[in-house]
């Protein structure tokens, strides 16, 4: 299975920058679940260009959901969504096509599809290729709000701008992430917004570009969803998250600051709460132990590098003389790509969280109107 | 598949601490590998429990391979490895039964499997199941080292000890692959090996445990590895990192240190080297691109928790009366796994290569003595 | 998995009767293979509806390749294909809505989904859903074809009317496969044809259906394809034949005639033929031993039950009122199906054998331009 | 996975005929599931070589559950049952190593494992290895009879014997079932079973072999299980049986009949039966409609060759000088294998069904003591 993902939610996705048409498929979905479209479209409308932050292109990024939706419900039958490229500049790309972009994937897209790829506008490699895994986890996300599951992100780190990260308070976590929700550019303040935002100016007016953390988190899980070996929760995220352009590093909790604590810092003990709820009084392992969830909220970070293609000459080889060359690219391309693709984060856990749900409960738990964390 | 991992070459394992018999089924080798079972015990061995920085459990994990192998050669067929468990001391277990080692899966199996977990000595989250992962990882290093691929991994840190990253130099970078394939404790240099090992030796009198963090790299694969979606290399590694009790995060290339670069800073530019070889000057991306490999060394860097299986006392909870209380352990456990899990994460990272050089080149690539990276 | 089928090379199907758009992804293709497109129409063309013979519903059925697909040739990324339905009467089938057709997946369906299936023209259920896996089928066709590997069927019953099954020999059976491949209607000779077309024409003038068995058999398929256990080819085969709605059994070789013979009789000796090749002397096995391809051509059955879908009135409930009712159905339905679901079948063939194929040499032996039955 | 089946409840099998353990990994089982090793070994027995109709091999099979099982209980984690092998005669072997056995699997493991497999006892294409397959058959098996859910098989054809199938009434049929269930050579009279087990007798007196049918019936399925494309009953099913040594035909319901009926005679009619339920008052499609159950009695029939080794001197090849030959063949082998198949036959539907029952209400659904027929 190379563009499937899931055992019991699969996703499939297909589709070049260019091509004339970009989708998934979604297999697995319970009959039944009512979808609320105007919630796919605000979805949508998160990954969306905007500012001088982003690209120029802009795409409608309507989709059509062709099979599997009947009456304002899935039928529980493949259900496949359309996107259709409509602004595609594809002559762009003629005069450096065989100019491998640093850090991009032309050489190595060169290398294993033979030449035979589409090359147009990074091809099968675009980050227009998240929009349809943005629309499967709008999908994922409604089945999971209605349990009572919300997933949200938000820039911890652009370039060297940092934010807090997300309150260790449940309570304010979730304002926070319904908050994260709401807004276009994700950061908590207004004051890190002003300060991120001009950060990717800088670099757009440089021909430049930058990255940043996303640090995520997922209130409402109960404990007891995962496997130890070899589907652990940490699992099944970090496999989604590493096939999103530009992700090179996932860590769940404290992560990498786990090594220089001693066992008896880093341990969270359990606790009963007033309700009579398991919990621990530090998250340090992020809501997993053991590869299983144990009902504290999920917290997981993801970098994103800066945006490979940008508008400074750059060292290059060409690939069809296979010699030495310079690179002035010419194209649509963002600045920077890390608050486009929180969304596609959010969108990515989401869906490894509702295969992980259905192999638990039984896919037809996707209908029940009963709140699992309850 | 909860158990099983893999699309092509596929590898699932089976038991628990204190059972019979632990093992692994190693399916979609070719038939006709030679296998070097002096080889085989020495991975085993460089696993094992040793000097003070370890548990007292000293199983000798001598492996039987019962199937798919005949007169020197894999069949083709299902190989599978049994390794018997012989100095379980389960008795350690029961009076600590239901109180919850906090960090560790003890709750979490508790509320997965319902009560019926074989909670002695971890059960199936006990590393000890990593023994037949480590088996499994070293068929498949040799059928890479056939082919010029080596994997090699060391402590970049141990709890505030830190050590130099590998050599950015391929020459000197296969040297000291080699040197930690030959070492018990993967320091580079001896000096380092004390410090870390006085820190573990320290934690452990202290009742304590201290973590760290693992660089791994590989040497000779081939450009055109991998898959955009959903099975970039980044996302195959990760997964089964992931699957390790203990690990927390994994970056590939300089990963959360991109997060700080612009663009210009980050990008790898490529240049033909002196043979006519496509190089980048620098390996910020860990020797991957797009999620598929561009020739450079694979670097990836992961994070092992401190074990949680302290000494000291603990607040936790009780399973059964569902009331807080205080956990003093007693059985065997290691101060540190950092320094074992080495090897782990080696065998890992095989075994999702050779997955991926399958999908790439048909299984029967396995035993063909032609090196790939020529 | 639900929708989807292969292990390397993997069809993804979708779509509803009345839906918009029905289609199919095919991911694992190669780089590099030319699609003939003219190719694909005629396979189009022979799976529809034509004459008295057939349904009234006449769709165009043409081929939108949306990805995966550049300059001509596939470019290694999962290629999508969709067909958009014009042609729906969805009224005919409000009438009758809750009635369920006998033998039909109406009651099924309802249970299945609970209510929310897209009922129009038997939705996800109908023989429309064949449509892209002949065009999946017809890309596996073209790979096969440049190996020089080809498959044909033949009516070798159609109701009480039976036909000689295909020639033993070799030579003559790959002219039979080629005028099969040609022609709309698959019965070697011109008599059968229309006595076969007779008894259908008959039947729907009674407003009834009728049945029949289809032979298919594949030349050029080397031996060595194929595992034991639980991949073997007719387990890949029968798995997909039994996808096509009204096959009712799987046959192989001489299939239930070896329930009468003594070992003696329907053993194939092995025998070296004048080109060195290894031959049987008789196929009762179907060119299959052990579940792995031998060399010879690979034959099998399947039997087509009579359409459910008749226009006499039938006994059934109404699945709303829960009693007991009459059925008097409207709407355009075939007299048979049988002489469409043979390209179904040859499609389902290929399908499973480029799966195959391509776990035994690698997905890159698709563009090969080598012949493997050599 | 090509010794794996399943996408829940997954079985995996290893071993050859005569090495030192066979075994499977059955994993995806709920926790909490008692298991009744009694029942266990009267499944092995069933399976086992008796009087002069079988071979003169005569194993132990003993089953050891060496992990996922714990204090009588499932624990959720991989199940893991050895079966060492005891009575190996491999010196029989090794004058005919290169004569291909007719109808056998010698040649076709050839070529397909390069001349590395274990020949011995036709390695790990012997029939053998069906025993780890009935083994985790009485697990599945037990699971279903907790829900009511009964499967049985009985011989309806050995040569030229044949018996009249199973009956159409529910209640006759149940007891039909657990008749076969109890015995040890499945005829549903004993007048049958001395004819048939003469027939054999027969044959083993002169060095030959035969076949038969085998009639399968499930009880006690609700309707709703299954899957359109391409995970149907009937392709679940047949994948599984036609992984069995020796079955080349798998037919549901009628089967190949219905190619001469007309489908107002071929259509089951629905109706409400005196208790609420919907029934069908033929059950010719075998209790599956659209590939899914329809609540009726599944009803299958698998045709198994005459076993391929037999005492008469046979053409063949030699596989080493590639000449032809003459092969007279030693070892212990059965005139027949129907009978023994029998129980392989439930198994493996059982496991599909368990499959299946999973994707439908999740694996926890394996452990609830409410009978899903009801």
């Amino acid at each position: 299975m190379k563009s499937t993902f899931g055992n019991h939610v699969t996703v499939s996705i297909f589709g070049e920058s260019h091509g004339q048409t970009i989708g998934c498929v979604v297999d697995g979905l319970a009959p039944g679940i009512r979808l609320d479209l105007d919630y796919l479209r605000a979805e949508m409308e998160k990954r969306k260009a905007f500012g001088r932050i982003s690209t120029a292109r802009q795409e409608k990024d309507e989709v059509e959901i062709v099979s599997g939706f009947f009456n304002g419900y899935t039928t529980g039958t493949p259900l496949c969504m359309l996107i259709h490229n409509q602004v595609q500049h594809s002559k762009d790309y003629e005069a450096t096509r065989y100019k491998a972009r640093p850090s991009h994937a032309d050489y190595t897209a060169q290398v294993k599809y033979l030449g035979y790829q589409d090359y147009r506008g990074g091809g099968h490699f675009s980050g227009r290729i998240t929009a349809p895994v943005v629309a499967a986890g709008a999908i994922c996300r409604q089945i999971l709000a209605q349990k009572g599951i919300h997933i949200g992100s938000h820039l911890v780190q652009c370039k060297n701008v940092y934010e807090d990260p997300f309150s260790q308070d449940v309570q304010v976590l979730t304002e926070q992430i319904h908050m994260m929700n709401r807004k276009r550019f994700a950061a908590l303040s207004e004051d890190k917004e002003k300060e991120m935002t001009a950060v990717i100016e800088q670099a757009a007016q440089e021909g430049d570009s930058v990255g940043g953390v996303l640090e995520t988190a997922v209130i409402g899980v109960p404990a007891g969803i995962g496997e130890p070996f070899f589907q652990s929760v940490e699992s099944e995220i970090s496999h989604l998250l590493f096939s999103i352009p530009a992700i090179k590093g996932v860590e769940f909790g404290i992560g990498f600051a786990f090594a220089d604590l001693f066992g008896s810092e880093a341990n969270d003990p359990f606790r009963m709460d007033a309700a009579g709820k398991v919990i621990t009084t530090t998250n340090h392992n992020g809501g997993i132990n053991g590869g299983i969830t144990n009902g504290m909220p999920i917290v997981l970070r993801s970098v994103v590098k800066p945006t490979a293609s940008i508008y400074k000459t750059q060292q290059t080889i060409d690939m069809q003389t296979m010699e030495n060359t310079e690179l002035n690219i010419v194209g649509r391309h963002d600045p920077a790509i890390v608050h486009r693709a929180r969304v596609v984060v959010d969108a990515m856990v989401a869906i490894a969280l509702v295969d992980l749900f259905a192999d638990r409960y039984g896919y037809l738990w996707m209908r029940e109107e009963t709140c699992v964390s309850d």
